[in-house]
Order: C-alpha cells, then structure tokens, then sequence
C-alpha cells in the first residue's frame, strides 16, 4: 500500500510570515504524497477588528455568526490558502487549494443546537477520499483550509484539527497514513514547564494512565481525542510536534499508536 | 473533438445574492463540460472602504497595491469564489474552485511599468490545459477567480475577460471551445439607447467596419479584443449576451466569428 502523510499546521506557523515560508519550504521538500491542512485564527480575528465585528467566544470557542463566517472564508480560503499554494508552487510543489466545497471533498452538517449555538459550525459527515486521491494521481499536493460545506450551499466553520483527522481515516482507505499535528510544542511533555520532557511514545493505555494522572489535561484533551479517533479509524500513525519533525530535522516528538 | 464551453461572468452578475443564485442554477444544469471564470469588483471595493483602502484608478483600471492585492485575494480568492462553488454543489455541479496558483492552472508575471506601474496585475504567460483537462476528467466543473500568481510566490490580480479567453485558448487544444461572455446588455448593440438593437453575427470584417463606424468603442473595444484574439488562436465560437443565452432561452445575443 502507497504511503500518504497529512500534516496539519496552526495558527502559530500561519501567522507568522517567516516561519510559514520556512515550514512551506520544507514541506515541498518531503518525498512522497502529502496533503497539508492549515487553520488560521489570528488573522481571522485582526480582520474582524478592523471591522468591528465583535469576536463571539463561548467556553473557548468561537461562534461563528454570518459576519464572522465571511471573515473565516476570505481569510482562510482566499488569503491565507492562496498565499500558501503560491509559496508552494515556488518551491516546485504542485498545490492545490481546497475547501471542503471545492470537489464535494468534505461534507458536514452544521453543529445542532444544544446549550450552545455555534452559528456556522460543521461537524463532518463525509470526506470524499476518491476525488481527493484522484487530485494526487494529477500529481497534485491537496491543501485544505479549515471550512467545509454541507452541500445546501451553506459554507461552514471547521476546525482544522478535526478536518486533519477525518481526512486522515479517508485517506487510510487508500494509503497507509500518517497524521503529523505541527504545534507549538516540540510534543507531548511530561511537566508543561519543562521543554524537555516530550513523552516520546504514547499507546491508549499509557494515554489513559496519564489522563488519569492529570499530566495530560486542558487544550491537549480535544488533540489527543482527534488522534486516538483517527487511529482507531485506520489511520497507522500519529505524530505530535513542532515543524522539525516533519524535515527528519530531531527526534523529539510524540508518536502515538493504538 | 468534445465539446467545452467556458463562461464568464461579471461583477453585475457576481454582486447580486439572487440574480447569482439564478445564473448558478442554470449554469449547472447545462450539459457537457464547462468552466465558469468570475470577477467580482464590487464586493472588494465595498471591503476597501470599510477597511479604509483608498481605490487607486488610473485610466480606468485599478492600481493593484499591496493591500488591495490583499483584499482582492480575500474577496475573489475566498468570499466569492467559495460561495460559487457551495452553491454550485447545491445545485448538483461538482465544482472546484481555483485560482491561477492553484494546480499552476495560470503562469503570468507582474506586469512591466512603462508609464504607468499597475501594482500587482498580471499578464498571462500560459494556462495549464493539460491540468485542467484532468481535473475535467475527474469530472470537476472548475470555477476560476480573477487571480494568478508568477511561480514565484507571488499572487497577481489579473482581468477575468483575459483569464477566460487565455483559458479558452488554451482549452481549444483538447476540445472544441465556446466562450461566452455574460454581461450587462443582450448583446452589442448597434445602438446603445436600444436594448433590441443586438447585432447577432459579426465577423473580423464586420467587426473592422464596426470599429470604424464607431458603433464598436469605449469599453466594448479590450472585450472584442479578447474574443478576436481567442478565435485567432482556436476558440470556435465566442457568444456575448446576458444570461439568458446559456439556457437557450434567448436567441438575442452577439455570436463572433473569424
């Protein structure tokens, strides 16, 4: 079975226009097929302050009313993707800028109301691995922005982690699939205070005793649940870290496996 | 030799929710391949002036600076371009939305200042008809913005009655190309106060008498342009007219030939 690597990067490499340019050259230099997901956030909230739209958050999300969803697809499907695919394209790789819309490639529905709205949310249905797999027999590289759609013609607001995994267990259909979640850490780390102390492997048992030990808690709860999802769903490995690892550049990060 | 057609609509079409919504809808129901190119002025110029870009003009054409580049990405790149193809979806045409960077599908470079320095426009240098045409062949309808980039990074606003005859051209070498352009009047008028005034056939020798009469001037001369140069390099037929000419439900409209 072909090998695929999905990389997902954050809004730490994204906004940052040095870094991004690093990271992208990088990436064009990985062999074998490869499919980027990026998120975005900082840009997205710049635009609606210069706009005045007010940034809705609830429990640490966004909600995303019209106004904002309109800011998240001229930021994160106009600017910041065709910027990456541009930069890409210089570096001699071949990428192709999508949203779930473009090619049906990822179908949601938006999120049902239970305490909260979340507005323009998607949650994933369906992720369209054929078209996606016949883009990479073009020789094309994919690279998907955090928005999906739900084939009404409603666009709709997607983590990008979540679209990282579910493209992920899509793709194992075909590949055999890595999923690399690039962060600002250089992994999961044993005392948050302590840059040295990546645990280096990671299976569900060991995953739940630290769980349970509380080492593993907060923000890192959500990632780990995306990893574990894709695991289970086919996907063969997942790898947590900041961008070195994706150029075989250090050793330091986290690989979990079921 | 199949048969494709290319259609181009403008920003009267564009910037109107439910008039767009209407074309889109009948757009997908035409058979066979096709590929939509769109603009998309007003909806950047409004967020110029929200944001507070002052709109630099000269002789008619927009000075692309920096942040109108920025605001054009988001706008046709993102906003527009994104809502196309969601709604293309809807309507059960499998639409892949793409600017020029995106695939490679259009090389241009920055345009050379001579007497004026347009900013960031570009002038085609090639269309990729091969990638295309794979993309069609996965039976992708692509939608194209407004937007190409130098294969240097570099993301370049360029004019959409251009982008659809380049990609016209192009096209010719694999299928027998139509290209319509879809626009405010029925078609050219032979007088401008009277909208049945439509000249339905017009050749080179017509259109040089036209021109010389002064019924073909002003705005309507870099669009006759674009369709004579797009014939003289393999377009079969180039049709401009409103919307109604893409769903036969008119015969009022101008069709070109050599």
């Amino acid at each position: 079975m072909a090998k695929i690597k999905v990389i997902k990067i954050g809004g730490n490499i994204v906004g940052d226009a040095e870094r991004l340019k690093k990271f992208l050259a990088d990436f064009s230099a990985m062999k074998g097929d490869k499919i980027l997901v990026h998120g975005g956030g900082k840009l997205a909230t710049q635009l609606a302050s210069q706009l005045g739209i007010e940034v809705k958050m609830q429990e640490g999300r966004r909600i995303t009313d019209q106004e904002t969803l309109k800011i998240i697809t001229m930021v994160y499907g106009g600017l910041t993707n065709k910027n990456i695919v541009a930069h890409l394209q210089n570096f001699g790789c071949n990428a192709i800028g999508l949203s779930g819309a473009d090619a049906n490639t990822i179908k949601a529905h938006k999120r049902l109301v239970r305490d909260i709205d979340y507005g323009f949310a998607g949650d994933i249905d369906e992720v369209n691995s054929k078209t996606i797999k016949g883009l990479i027999e073009l020789g094309l590289t994919p690279v998907f922005c955090a928005i999906s759609h739900d084939r009404n013609g409603q666009l709709l607001n997607t983590n990008a982690d979540t679209i990282a995994a579910e493209v992920s267990i899509a793709m194992s259909q075909h590949f055999q699939t890595s999923l690399y979640y690039v962060f600002e850490e250089t992994g999961v780390l044993r005392d948050v205070d302590d840059k040295d102390s990546v645990i280096r492997d990671i299976d569900q048992i060991h995953y739940e005793k630290l769980k349970h030990d509380g080492i593993i808690a907060d923000g890192m709860l959500p990632k780990m649940h995306n990893c574990f999802q894709a695991l289970k769903n086919g996907v063969d490995k997942v790898c947590i870290g900041n961008e070195q690892m994706i150029d075989d550049s250090t050793e330091k990060f986290t690989t979990l496996t079921l």
